[in-house]
């Protein structure tokens, strides 16, 4: 007679498992995290260091910053008001992934914060593939990346809950279809929330801060 | 008694076997090749878009394209004057391997062209780390990235023959240390040849063209 074999249901491959794992271990401390992920150079650090000052006296935060090599992520989070600031060198590695996260957030007294912002490794490919147990994702786009991005790098936009477009003051000296652009998010991500700024000049930083504090319940 | 065990010397990986045999294959057309790296949005297509005319009666030109997703390089290439343009999808794969170029090759007669340009899929990291095959490896930085990217990500900076500075226009426009992202390539790749231009104005383009001539013997 055959034997009876059962249907196994979600399974989980390590990576996931390790992000629920992390994802606990940040809510029972009462944190709202975020993932922030881009390209290379599209300003993931610079919009931390504008971001930090505007939730001074608001929110206690700690970022955690992945780059292959340097701390000049970490140092910058630091300068910029940042409470606690650990780098993640991977080494190599194109993204972090949740057991990086986990052996950082080993360095944090979580309890002392209400917001964690995590850095990812500058990449439009990998890091969509490792989640990291963090509440949010936060795509950064940039105008002089060009206007075609979520065409061809389909997968980062498809999986965020909010995209910013920074370098919004560069508009007039690219080209850069505003619409063509927003269209190609909205068929991956429909309803997404998307916050043009520039970290250079300010501009549009409010809307984004705002979600901030109301996501972390401020 | 026991067993004598040769030592076995310069064991290549599967990928960099390809790569070799790719290179035969190009060298034995007579083509010189080129694997363009960059960001996603640093400019690559651009930068042939830009070249191809001032190759024109010149070199015969074929484009290799690799994109997780959609034609729009191999179009832009076709458009802009490549003789032959063949586009690779990745499916998720965020760089382009020597197996998949070896698919590439086999659409072409190579006989037919002087010059191979293959345009990797926009990533900062992973590129780095698998050999195509071709003659020279050239990174296309872009100067709204940021002055940091060669201290970020040394393992593309360390590897290739030429970098081109892309967007000098937008110099302007951001904060950009020129002195410090040289000073940057040069510790990790000393003596590199260095070709800051502009897509957009032309500015710096001829340089560029006039290296291309020369290593393709023209």
């Amino acid at each position: 007679m055959a034997q009876n074999i059962p249907v196994v249901e979600n399974i989980m491959n390590a990576n996931d498992r390790l992000a629920q794992e992390n994802r606990a271990r940040i809510e029972s401390a009462g944190v709202f995290s975020i993932n922030i992920m881009a390209s290379p150079g599209a300003g993931k650090t610079s919009l931390i260091e504008q971001t930090l000052p505007r939730l001074k006296d608001k929110l206690r935060v700690a970022a955690i910053d992945g780059d292959i090599a340097t701390s000049i992520d970490s140092d910058r989070a630091a300068a910029a008001g940042a409470q606690a600031a650990v780098q993640i060198n991977t080494g190599g590695d194109c993204h972090l992934d949740a057991v990086m996260l986990r052996g950082a957030l080993e360095q944090l007294d979580l309890k002392q914060y209400d917001l964690l912002i995590v850095e990812n490794v500058g990449n439009l490919v990998c890091p969509a593939n490792f989640k990291l147990g963090t509440h949010k994702s936060v795509l950064v786009a940039s105008i002089p990346e060009g206007d075609d991005k979520p065409y061809k790098y389909p997968g980062m936009y498809r999986g965020v809950d909010a995209v910013i477009i920074n370098k919004v003051d560069l508009l007039p000296y690219v080209n850069f279809r505003m619409d063509y652009f927003e269209r190609g998010i909205q068929v991956l991500n429909p309803g997404v929330t998307i916050f043009p700024l520039s970290c250079r000049t300010g501009e549009g930083m409010d809307a984004w801060v705002e979600w901030l504090l109301k996501n972390a319940g401020k």
